[in-house]
């Protein structure tokens, strides 16, 4: 295969970019894990982690996949049959609702317009039918890596609380955290997931929950068979996670980007740079958007809504997302995401998050604008400069 | 804390060295793991994998580490109920036993004496005992790391054949995959349980298990709930592997390691010489057992089956394990292996397996030798000359 | 002092950007450079640098950088109070006029506008002036890093030949080679200097002098002291180069910068992607120029020999590169080139050699474009988008 | 090449061990050697640099080698026919005298048993037989990495200043400093030269030397031709150091080597392992000397002055050293330094310097040992205890 010239881009959200220094800090020799040098940098970047998510609750680190936090979580909580809501949002509300359904949940699902997710008012209005307070959880998916929309989690605790529903929150925050605030104890959230290989860029490798009081006087009446998620299996040990070896060479790494946030002015400045990033992506997405029949438009339709970390561009009918993708990687060395799930349209995903900044940004968006061009789609002209004059302003 | 000048020795048989050409290539930036380059460096490393399992079956891959792969195996394979033996050797047999009846099998287990292992003839007759074939499997770990006793698979697979039994044969490599001989189609095993963290040399970060026909066969019955690893789940997937995201940078170590052990002769090169390395080892032991009283010796009983992957060592009665092994890693900065599970002596353990070479390993037994001294355990003395007459022989 | 997000963009031509996998090759663990293991990558990297160069004669490397080998090429060449005649050019002509000087060499300079070069008339009708023949050697920067010009080397060998001079021809390619065509033995050129920090996509650490049998037969003639650049202490040693410990680690960086470049195609491709690339930059600069009362315009008036490496860009009167400059940095992290000698306008400096590809460019344009605005320079608006227009169709 | 397993251990004196840290820091993307957040990097470099030289005198550094700082040494000080007094020590005061010669200095030579090294009462009277004080300076190799001594730096200094003569002392501490004490100015001399592959745990790549003000006055009437090394034209720039690129790589790597050292406790806990390990190094061949006929034994006959960075070993007649060095080398992959210069011995050298423990010289020790056996050489046996028993002890 002929070597593509230069630094790929990586603008795919399935992982992020990962800075030089934390690749070099993964690249670690093999150290006991019960090593008291190990055991420093662990609870150091457990600190740093709870931080970011603005807790002081317990939290339970895997090694896995986001997919496997998933799973521990449900599995640590719920016994067969109980029942949880899951805010339907897209595909990844839908393949976590799936794994709910495989380990023997009842799940129940809240529709909703994908472009915009989830309704509080609606989820209250559902709470309050379930005089039996069947259900157990509310399961919700913050920023949906799918559709690029970003639901309000205060707003949903909100809708918790207008019902007088007793059900727990559990938050998947993989796409959001580290990019878009979250507030674990100040939003009331009963367990929040998270990953590894999103916002604390980092290599996929590892994921957790954080667990609140609530969720952990739900884990005391799990009856779902789990061992190697078993959050009990993990207390006595001195990480308080993990059963089984500890991926010691992910906590450097962890160590090393969270030196970057703290670096780069702590966590308000990165969502803050994420805010400010993903409006120049927007603006140029708008300016596609003006061609005569319609041009290249965001997937979400909600402005207030729209993701910081993800874009999902709809091409116009009768043109081919995955064409001008395979133009982006191929001709330009840039990687986008395809479509995931049934949106209806033609579409891809800009990912936006990480260790990015604004040249970074325009070259993809260039890249992009490029294979528009190549592949014939009708677009507005302009679409980089209107990135371009935002973020000099900004 | 004050830094330990040099390169830190690592024999401790939890992970073990990484080489520095692996380090490097897991440090690789992200890429979209549906991306041809990614793919191309994927089949290759699974298909070397499959070399070193030597079996041409399904290998299914999980972002996990060893006691994933285990709950995977058990979860695909199992029903609630269902009967499993499991052959007693020591803390990883009678770990992965309490996860089996956690997720809600039943465990009967065949005993042994942990300094020699399994005897090949009780299991025929335990099997025979078991008129109604109830029992669904036999669960082995080929090389315990608790006590360095290494069974013999092919008189295991004689073993059921003798007794006509159709019951599974599932083997844990975790700690001998890449070091000892392992030929799962060969020798009729139906699943092979692997990790990243032990003879492939790689960080800690993913594990699999290797599914022959009659394991396939077993899984399409199973109904322990599962998703995450889920093999139905995979097989539709292009990898064949994983649910969720692929942890790609563990590949391009995992191509490079490959490489590795073809670079230096292949499988049979390197089990040649994991062989070799642990006869210096146990010859080193040897000589310090010979104290008046008795010094420090091999857990292991059985010449046979000392383990050539990691070493546990007794000490003489009346003192303490772990003295010694602190004094080796802050003194000396050599990590070794502790007690672990109820030996009912003290022990500590030396991790031989891997990138190593003679320095290496003499090395770490000087160190635990001057430890030996410091320590005023009484040892022969010369036990890293007799591993030196050994090599120089060699 | 905050850390700026992203990957910094190197848009400098002081040393150019590093690939990660050779950044990963130059990280290599010590190796006795007599080793074989080591001669083997020395010598494959010296026949593929010779291949870069086309040459098949003897190549002399120093540690030491391009003044270094400026130094080396001179003081193996001649004796003191030997006349050359050095091609100006601009800044690293003046510099290397200096230092022949310095040396005790007698300089005489050709003059030229230094926004286009040598002109290889005025070169011939110089040399037949000089009928005794007292002029040694002709001394040409191939690419001057400074003004963003390159001569033609085979016009420069044609000047001399016309002259009938028997002068040396030596030539820096230190900005050009790996990059620009440089066809050492067909335009016959004696000597060529050039370092690894440019083309060959490596840290500053080598350079190197390519010498002809006209320049070996020059240096058995040499008076000036020398030792550590001594040709002659060299041939005499197994590496033919290095006076002193072998920068080993550096060769490891070049076989695998080699290695790119045939992976991407040979040195043909890659010089062709310099063209290509280079030619989107100034689409771009001309139409900043375009602005009313004038805008940032290329230094380089003879497009037949704008450089495909470096970009020199004039500000309008009254207007501060630097600012412009400062601004790029610190607010994208984007490093350009400042301003080098004594251009008589304010001017900064885009470096576009190495391992580039179309969005690093097009990011680079962008965050200069920006600066533009920002600064208030006036600018023809749309430079990026020409850029982009040259890139699609291409 | 068939790899050899395991990381090879690097016993060389010629470049050292560098840690990984320093490793993954000399990986460092390219950067703008004036930007300020390089300049910050190389500022509190030198100034580390300064502290283990132990001046507060100018430090002029080179992209160049250790012979390349000699030459800049030489050149930057003297001028044609000026008369220096080299201290005869062995291969390298050898070198760096030829290389005087042939810049066209005077050399004058201080013979000396090689196996002791300079005697300080010879050389008063040398210079008090100096009546016209036409010695503009006495040049002194610290530790000659070829015999394996080090001569006392206060004594040569005491031996001057007994004489009551103004030459300058110039000391090579190449293979000294950062290992073995060296204080420039508490100990009066003039001028230092070192290089960053040995005791500063880095590559190849850039040397130095620091002048004091008597340095600097001699500096001021020099007329050897330079311009390259040349320190004026160093003195304007803001790294005061350089000319042409700088080695940027290098210094990220300088820093890691000094945040190394303090993290250890500082230059006085370096020097003071340094001592310790070199001990143990002499303790076993002190044992392996003593066998029927005698056995290999150190070169240097003053234990005063056996050099704690390297020991050069001598076999018994008859034997062959580099058979030796060769059987470490392909059975062991333990590279051992080969003889250098006229010992009129068979000789190979242990280098014992940079970044070292004590299991890392046992297994080099173990591996010579071995081959010593493997070679059929006469040794006494018990040498790698012997070591062993000294580290316990210490």
């Amino acid at each position: 295969m002929t070597r593509k010239p230069g630094r790929p881009f990586f603008a795919n959200p399935g992982p992020t970019n990962i800075p030089d220094s934390v690749l070099q800090a993964v690249a670690h020799a093999s150290i006991d894990f019960n090593a008291p040098e190990f055991l420093a940098v662990y609870d150091a970047a457990m600190a740093g982690l709870k931080r970011v998510l603005r807790t002081d609750h317990e939290v339970f680190a895997y090694t896995a996949s986001g997919h496997g936090a998933w799973e521990a979580t449900l599995a640590n909580l719920f016994s067969p049959g109980d029942v949880v809501l899951m805010l339907d949002s897209g595909y990844f509300s839908q393949t976590w609702a799936a794994m709910a359904r495989a380990l023997g949940l009842e799940v129940r699902t809240l529709g909703a317009d994908w472009r915009r997710g989830a309704d509080p008012a609606a989820l209250t209005a559902m709470l309050r039918e379930d005089a039996g307070r069947r259900i157990r959880a509310v399961l919700a998916v913050h920023n949906e890596t799918s559709t690029g929309v970003t639901v309000p989690l205060a707003d949903l605790r909100g809708a918790l609380d207008a019902a007088g529903h007793p059900a727990l929150l559990l938050v998947d925050t993989i796409s959001s955290l580290g990019c878009i605030d979250v507030r674990m104890d100040a939003w009331g959230i009963d367990a929040v997931v998270g990953g590894s290989q999103k916002g604390l860029m980092l290599p996929t490798g590892f994921s957790f929950t954080a667990a609140g009081p609530r969720a952990m006087a739900a884990h005391a009446q799990s009856r779902l068979p789990k061992y190697y998620f078993n959050w009990s299996n993990m207390l006595p040990r001195r990480t308080r996670s993990f059963v089984g070896t500890v991926p010691t060479s992910l906590f450097y790494g962890l160590a090393e980007s969270l030196r970057l946030i703290e670096a780069e002015g702590g966590i308000d400045a990165v969502t803050a740079r994420h805010a400010r990033l993903a409006e120049g992506v927007r603006r140029c997405i708008a300016r596609w958007s003006d061609a005569p029949g319609g041009g290249p438009h965001l997937y979400c339709t909600d402005p207030a809504r729209a993701s910081d970390t993800v874009s999902t561009v709809v091409m116009p009918a009768g043109h081919d997302a995955e064409a001008v993708r395979r133009i982006a990687s191929e001709r330009f060395g840039v990687a986008l995401g395809y479509n995931l799930g049934d949106l209806g349209v033609g579409a891809l995903r800009i990912g936006h998050l990480g260790d990015l900044n604004e040249p970074m940004i325009l070259g993809t968006l260039a890249a992009l604008e490029m294979a528009l061009a190549i592949a014939g789609v009708p677009h507005g002209r302009g679409g980089v400069a209107a990135a371009m004059d935002f973020y000099a302003a900004a």
